[in-house]
């Protein structure tokens, strides 16, 4: 009976323990698969990290810089390798003014607006959003040397990129034209400043005078009075050498006339005043995501910096174009002299920032289509506040204006509000807006009447949102002091 | 009999059957847990890279470096990510002087042995020994801003890790000092110039005269030569002015006096010898790699630089020790109106390179016995060829002295060999030895006299190899010259 049995069941058995057996042989087939496909890393990067990447020396690092990019600051922060460290010992949320807290989720009540400085964080979520693409990883004997592929300081592959970027986007002529590389287009002022001044060896002639129309950029004046020697000195505003002759002034000292263009902080499109040969054009801000491009620029010296151009003000990186050779070598001797050449670190990094905007150039990543729907949203935004209500302050008037980058009319997106204040009591702007809880920058410091204000436009989302809201406090204040005025 | 044989055969089948299955669902078991293991990273890295790493956005970037890293240069030069690019559109190979080639395997006969920089590419192997320490990651959003972690331009985290070191090799003391970065500490030089002149405002009182002890480091001179203005001027050897008082010169103009200890070039330990309340020691050489450490420098204003410590000559990164607050905001001010302060990307990798060089003090990995063994070998090998034989050319005597660091008497690893010529015909001696195929610096650079040239020391290897035959060379040849001189 039991043989019976068993023979009776046995087939039934055989063929459970045979479906067993087999899905568990295609199971085990599966999963040998998977693992030799995991071993080759054929598989690449699955998204979520699942694939083998086999890697070595790189592994550890890269492990630490997405476990500190991980950390949760709520949005309204951000944590960095060299972060100051915390009791755990591993570093915190750095927390966007106005907000506080361990994960940055605390908003402070009431919270000043800090509009001053130029800070270009509107693009950090670009780079968050390429975070692939924008990573770079540094070997431990990346250029030790003092030389790089120019034979001294300068990057040759970084060199070609940066002209490649100006012809996609059109907004310079570069050939022809010597580039020299510095700490920042801010180092490269004084260095053309140095370069344009008669030799110091020529006792004979007079320091040149070095000179700017008002609104203009403060650091012209401030390094030129700091840095000043027998070769240059602060010569004020053009305005006061309007009677002089175009090339020299009274007595005979050449200008060096700083052009900033688009204007900082107004965004007016500038020319020289008192003739060109001696004129540096600093074009910090022509490029799409702020200007139109009518044309490409072409003059003689030409500024550029990456902290307006890709958002990285920390890595300290810009560049000039030099058409004439002596100018071009007395450039890069003074930046040879004071820092041996701009970081070798940041010109890695930077090579690498370029290469990903121009790959997206046009398309759906345009970091300029990105920086104008920012800037250009902003703008809208803060002109529905301040136009529509306030008789108490009011902003510059741009134009939109065909870009030839965009190929359309393009709405203004201005990195700057340049602002009046209108009441008569209003004589000193910063003043009446911080009172209102609004820092801004002086519109003095600018060559301007106290009058005039700049206000940041350009910082991180939090840092706008905050500053509307204290100006809709302000028009909101005015609204109640004259209520007639709501019904307009 | 089917059954009955099935029956006979059936418990052998079933054993088969249930020993197949059983290791096919214990196969199934240790694979399945095996690929969870890996979903889960716990592997960790296999060495080979076998394991899975977890990584996103930071493994395409990771996989370029190391891609570029394995690239096989012969071990006579390197391939970096921002090598100029093949006609494959890859970065190539960049040799080291006297080799070429793709892979720069071709050997230059009859070299010239170029001695002249101070590139410090000796620690080169020291970094790619430790690959994975001195790896860092950088995300496309790092330090975007202006401002790091003192509010300004410097990482709190950096500044802790420096003084640290210095507190753990024993070579300065930093407590009671403030710490300003510069790019490299060459931009220093001329910030602490600028710092300890009279104000600018101050038209009353002479221009400050910026003085050393030839031999000197050139760029005390050229740096403020280039730079001068009204507030300072080169005043030549401090053997001028001997007999002015200590601390004023004739027409009462202070003194800035530059101390470099170890000097540079000759590797003497220098003392202020115009009084010391406005010298600057430069300590770019006070590292046990270099130099002895009898105990602890602790003067007003100290200088050092990642070049010589790390060999990150490329990164542009300096420092300055000072005590008094006033000279300390003034040299920050200089570095933030010229550059806004040192590139943070530079400021995370160095961050990483010195908690490499603090983790292995002591150990058997530690930077500064692996820097004292490659440069004490040189310089015993460069003494065996030249103190030997020749009467034409005799290098400076450094004793071997007890260093608190190594806990021993050390023997002598200078960076550089102070080279005079002895033969009354040889007056220029960097003429004589170019004759020779050797490239050195005049010592007339160095305010002392052309019968003295500098050869440097501490570059590749390669370099070090070619300087020791073509010098071999000239000893050959003095012995063929004067056959007798073998035989003392």
């Amino acid at each position: 009976m039991e043989e019976a049995a068993g023979g009776q069941q046995a087939p039934g058995r055989r063929l459970a323990g045979r479906v067993l057996l087999y899905s568990s042989l295609i199971l085990n087939a599966v999963l040998l698969a998977r693992h030799h496909f995991f071993l080759l890393g054929a598989g690449g990067d699955d998204g979520n990290g699942g694939s083998s990447c086999r890697l070595s020396w790189a592994l550890q690092a890269a492990r630490e810089a997405e476990s500190v990019a991980a950390v949760d600051c709520s949005g309204h922060g951000r944590v960095f390798l060299d972060g100051v460290a915390g009791e755990d010992g591993r570093p915190w949320c750095e927390c966007n003014t106005c907000f506080s807290g361990p994960d940055c989720s605390l908003r402070t009540p009431n919270c000043t607006a800090d509009a001053d400085s130029g800070d270009p964080l509107f693009l950090e979520p670009y780079w968050r959003r390429h975070a692939a693409a924008g990573a770079v990883v540094f070997s431990g004997w990346h250029r030790m040397s003092y030389f790089t592929t120019d034979a001294f300081f300068q990057s040759v592959e970084l060199e070609n990129q940066i002209r490649q970027l100006h012809r996609a986007v059109g907004n310079a002529v570069v050939d022809g034209k010597h580039l020299v590389f510095g700490t920042g287009s801010f180092q490269l002022i004084n260095a053309l400043v140095y370069a344009l001044s008669p030799d110091a060896g020529d006792a004979t002639s007079p320091p040149a005078r070095v000179v700017a129309t008002a609104p203009y950029y403060p650091a012209y004046k401030l390094q030129t009075a700091m840095f000043d020697g027998w070769e240059y000195e602060w010569g004020g505003t053009t305005l006061d050498w309007a009677n002089a002759s175009r090339n020299s002034s009274v007595d005979g000292g050449d200008f060096i006339e700083f052009v900033t263009s688009p204007n900082n902080p107004d965004t007016q499109i500038r020319k020289a005043v008192l003739g060109g040969s001696m004129a540096v054009f600093d074009h910090a801000y022509y490029w799409p995501h702020f200007a139109p491009i009518p044309s490409p620029a072409d003059e003689d010296i030409m500024l550029f910096t990456m902290t307006k151009l890709s958002g990285h003000a920390g890595s300290r990186f810009g560049w000039a174009f030099i058409r004439d050779d002596k100018v071009a070598k007395r450039t890069y001797e003074y930046v040879q002299s004071n820092i041996m050449g701009a970081s070798r670190d940041t010109q890695l990094r930077m090579l690498g920032i370029i290469k990903v905007m121009l790959a997206n150039l046009h398309g759906e990543d345009d970091i300029f289509a990105f920086g104008h729907d920012v800037m250009r949203s902003r703008w809208r935004r803060l002109n529905a506040v301040v136009s529509r209500w306030s008789r108490r302050i009011s902003l510059q008037k741009i134009p939109p204006q065909y870009c030839t980058y965009f190929k359309r009319i393009r709405e203004p997106s201005p990195a700057y509000a340049w602002v009046k204040c209108e009441r008569e009591e209003d004589e000193d702007c910063h003043e009446a807006l911080l009172k209102g809880n609004i820092i801004s920058r002086e519109g003095g410091r600018y060559g301007a009447s106290s009058r005039y204000t700049r206000m940041s436009l350009l910082k991180t989302d939090d840092d706008f949102d905050v500053l509307l809201e204290r100006i809709a406090d302000l028009v909101n204040a005015e609204k109640y002091e004259a209520p007639g005025s709501s019904s307009i």
